[in-house]
């Protein structure tokens, strides 16, 4: 499974993608989108479009994680980063990949095991689980670790068995014939 | 001059669509974007920017208008109004539209005279100089009044001579020869 994280921000969006199988994590790629500061907002908000756009279509995620809530207090700020939000999940849905969003607490809870640790906790974890030995930015990181923890996620629903008769077939030895 | 209006919103989205030329309005077509309220927000974006990039290939206007500021106090529902308009940026974008933002309060003085208008004042403004004669939706009437605000602030702004050498061929009866 393929798995394309976005952290999204007017001034940094940072991506990452990761490939998860049979509980191993693999770093395909990542980065920082960073639009030139003198663009006004519909530039950025084309260039920041565009660029996911490009990478969806190139590395073909099976789904596309990105951070939900917003918890600073500022009005201005939350409708900036809705503009982004907005066109991350259109490039995203422009190339059929299914969307998925996750709260800041879900994704450090995911990755570190704490929600509330800090962001360089969860850049220490990032570059553990993926065995990234290079300097990675703190946006760049965030992104990876949504990732991450789609893949967590997505892995605990599937090992979870909605019925008797799936958790009979997921657990031969437990019927007693 | 043709203007596109839009004002955003995830459960209704207004727009008006408008000519104007020589101090006279035009009302070509206005109405309501309502995606189906079960759709998921990602879906309820598609459907938005799609039903906008198609008016906007079939209108063609110079120019696109949108509200800039947002003034509750609802963190989420301002992230919500970003996504919404995030979207509709792009696609005008997409068209190769210039756009346009303006604050509530200079829509309504623009379209009343009064920046602390109600949202009726504004609705009875918009039909008297669009000579409309059937009843139309409050965010439809709001789309309207924004493509009307821009049509009036870009009149002004040209009415404003910009350097002496513009001012003396405006004015040509004020110069002493």
């Amino acid at each position: 499974m393929i798995i394309f994280g976005v952290d999204p921000g007017t001034i940094n969006t940072g991506f990452g993608i990761i490939k998860y199988n049979k509980n191993e994590f693999h770093h395909i790629t990542s980065g920082i989108i960073k639009p030139n500061p003198k663009f006004d907002l519909p530039t950025k908000l084309e260039h920041i479009y565009n660029e996911l756009y490009e990478l969806l279509k190139k590395n073909k995620p099976d789904c596309f994680a990105i951070e939900t809530a917003f918890y600073g207090k500022n009005i201005q700020s939350a409708l900036k980063i809705g503009y982004v939000r907005g066109v991350s999940l259109l490039a995203a849905i422009h190339n059929n990949v299914e969307t998925n969003e996750y709260s800041p607490r879900e994704i450090k809870k995911s990755v570190t095991g704490n929600g509330g640790a800090s962001k360089e906790q969860v850049m220490f974890m990032v570059k553990k689980l993926l065995y990234l030995k290079k300097e990675i930015k703190l946006d760049e990181s965030d992104a990876l670790g949504i990732a991450i923890c789609h893949a967590l996620k997505t892995k605990s629903l599937s090992n979870k068995s909605s019925s008797w008769k799936d958790y009979i077939n997921a657990n031969p030895d437990k019927v007693i014939s």
